[in-house]
């Protein structure tokens, strides 16, 4: 059983998620045979944008609202490696925070079983670099909008 | 304070460290002109290879004494942003554990200053992918040597 | 203008095509904000493994039939620069060769508008790396299906 | 014995050259246990970077001087293979042209053989993308120079 990387507390609304499909890269693939454990953040990152896009908080879309939002932490998890060709799912969670912070967590499955999961914690930061303390305005107008679930 | 990754108990040898330096090369750098996070295992990797290069532990050796070992797990804290041509140094620290695993803890320092740090576990296999529960005897025989301060 | 890459004499089949899409990833993009020009390797790659995938030549069916097919030669013009997100067309063409090789040419296309071209030479290698001088039999085989119209 | 990718006219100096020693990464070599044809361009650009350093055109210094020089054309030929470890030089020449263009040759060696070569070609744009017909100042300057044997 996974430990939840994040939990969502009572009141806070559910995850919002997005689901991207991928296959195995020749060039991912390391002489071991499998998916070099340092292509992950990439798989991550399919995800991260499309699940952006989709909700409207991609990152030229946060850039134009004079907001930057670079990546504090990542994890990974490696649970069963990934071959060339492989086909799999990256699913991504956007977990409500009541901070500046966008937490997101991503499974990766194949053929249904779970092949790797992690999470990166996004800050936010002004064009001087110095750190929003509480949710810049066009990142509260989504969450309110979020939270108003007109994303379910 | 950074807190630890991983704690060395009393008793156990201290851990074993290497260094090696690099400079941020274009194509690591993103749209942000800072390195993209997802580089970093890559950064990580030089200096985890240069250390078991030099205690004798490289992936080709292992190897060849039959044992396989995967990163199980990697985690990774952005503190500054390194920027295109920055020279920086990547600290590893192999870390004592009495489980068959490798701990690695990874420090990059950019003018004195902590960049960014993390940390892998590296689980080990045998060459039909089973995991080795006791340390296969050619790590246990480094580890002795380790113990024994071989190494200091 | 664009001159030829590669060119189909008289009597020889025309070359075979398969198309992929694809999107600029994050980190394909450099500090200029224009995808770093040693990113296109691997968009060819995306193609050529697409084509040779639909056509019964894959990687893994030729190394099955004890072919290797490494890069002998690449080449890449450069026409318009692609951007983050840019939405983009690779169109892979297989051309003839009497010769034991695989000539592959590439166009990107982005807009209707040619972004890139290029094109790679294969050559093919037993398992000990010798040299096939003729066609080795099962690339052969594929290569008479080809001349007898079987791919039209 | 290889043509030529550029030539010296009678009158014209001697290409500029620069030699910087690499080792073959894990994360380059592809599941054939040979560094990944893909990864070339980043090899020549190490050279490519370091040289212009090296004679004060660096990518930084060129653009502060309202120069781009994006990459127009590469070309790879791919000789003998690296392998994991490999310790190689890439031997950059940048070729004298009387064309607002920079023109590098770049020889990879490894034990002494021809592992890999090729050339890039580098047109110069100003902010606005417009290409330099005739070479900007600050280049022009570098080349009066080079003509004049200060960098012999």
């Amino acid at each position: 059983m996974r430990k939840p990387y994040f939990r969502t507390e009572a009141g806070q609304p559910d995850p919002l998620r997005y689901k991207v499909k991928r296959r195995v890269r020749f060039e991912e693939v390391d002489p071991l045979q499998i998916v070099w454990h340092g292509r992950y953040p990439s798989y991550f990152e399919d995800a991260r944008v499309a699940l952006c896009e989709k909700f409207g908080i991609g990152y030229l879309t946060l850039y134009n609202n004079g907001i930057l939002a670079p990546i504090k932490k990542m994890h990974i998890d490696y649970h069963l490696p990934l071959k060339f060709q492989d086909e799999f799912e990256i699913d991504a969670l956007l977990h409500w925070s009541e901070a500046a912070r966008i937490n997101m967590e991503f499974v990766i499955t194949h053929n249904g079983d779970i092949a790797s999961s992690g999470y990166t914690v996004q800050l936010m930061l002004d064009y001087d670099q110095n750190l929003f303390m509480l949710k810049p305005h066009f990142y509260k107008d989504f969450c309110d909008r979020w939270k108003a679930g007109e994303f379910e």
